[in-house]
């Protein structure tokens, strides 16, 4: 099992069988989510290419991100063709442009928070073709949120910061990630930090606390 | 999932269900060494009832220790008669003696290492009927070790620890046990330990790696 340690000392695990899951095993938001997926693809945050494999297979042109040197070779391993290591201000070239982007596999994370997540959709908005699409995955960390996380949603909003932006590292045996910011966001929150950058929600895909959220180029 | 951290970095899981689990589904090495329980049972870690509920129901007087408060709770909501909160030298009167003593579950752990592994063994062995038992449940950490696992033996006996001594806590969502020490004994070693301890090694119930060893008042 994959560990996420927050920085309040909570412990998570996750089945890390999840990154190679077929489509059929996908959370049901995500599995929906893929109907609203268009032309040539970018995958930000492609890990093992579970996403992106599938999408290859229905005909897409994929090009999968990841900045981990273990997931892009994996990924390469299981027959994704173009997976390139490094970010989208790092491994694109100037001209390429994408009609789907995604990030899923709760990759709003990504967005790290409020002014960086607004930051980061201007630079997404940026590659995508003029009738670009973002497909983006998360769940509503207030929906059912323990007492022990209500705690922490208040600590972060007493420092200004989205109430669910979680300080993680991911830990397994020996490994372990540096620390980093991780955003859980509501549709509501996701659809505030959109504004202005380039991009409108037009469709949320729910699934309880769990949803896809699919934004076009505003 | 219960997640072990060991004072190196690694992290291990663990399904917390296992402290549950009918007969039919513990490992095979405790399920054979039921054959060897007779009379008055001590269970030393007894966690939530797991082996002394089972001894129950096939007619054993069982008593049931643990240093947690919520393993207590838990073990006598679930029915086992007589379960004490704290050790062998707090919860049990004077005069009290057992014909089967119990480290199971990798309680072998509880030894430390070799010289307080030693003095605990003395100290059971004074709670023993004269045809007194131990059965003794751990795995042989050199056993198909990683590079990684033999590192952290060798410096282990760098520091005059046996190879298998392993500075754990374990966390679960928001809680953390302190750090201790817990012992990972090939049958060897556990032999050893148990020279001038009151006991003997008897028998080895084997399946791979993992063993209980049956002990009998030497």
């Amino acid at each position: 099992m994959e560990v996420a340690e927050r920085d309040d000392g909570f412990v998570f695990t996750g089945d890390p069988r999840y990154y190679l899951a077929p489509l059929r095993a996908w959370w049901p938001q995500e599995r929906r989510a893929m109907r609203f997926v268009r032309g040539r693809v970018l995958d930000v945050g492609c890990a093992a290419g579970r996403v992106g494999l599938h999408l290859e297979g229905r005909g897409h042109d994929v090009v999968g991100l990841d900045v981990s040197p273990g997931a892009v070779r994996i990924a390469r391993q299981r027959g994704l063709r173009d997976v390139r290591l490094g970010t989208h201000r790092t491994a694109l070239d100037a001209d390429e442009r994408f009609d789907t982007i995604l990030l899923l596999g709760n990759n709003v994370g990504l967005l790290g928070g409020e002014r960086e997540g607004r930051t980061l959709l201007r630079q997404l908005a940026r590659l995508a073709s003029p009738r670009g699409r973002l497909l983006a995955g998360s769940y509503d960390p207030y929906d059912g949120a323990s007492e022990a996380a209500r705690g922490y949603h208040e600590r972060n909003r007493a420092r200004g910061r989205l109430g669910g932006v979680e300080r993680l590292r991911i830990r397994y045996r020996g490994y372990a990630t540096p620390w980093f910011d991780a955003l859980f966001a509501s549709r509501e929150e996701l659809a505030s930090i959109a504004e202005g950058s380039g991009w409108a929600v037009g469709a949320f895909v729910d699934e309880g606390a769990g949803y896809v959220a699919v934004l076009d180029r505003a």
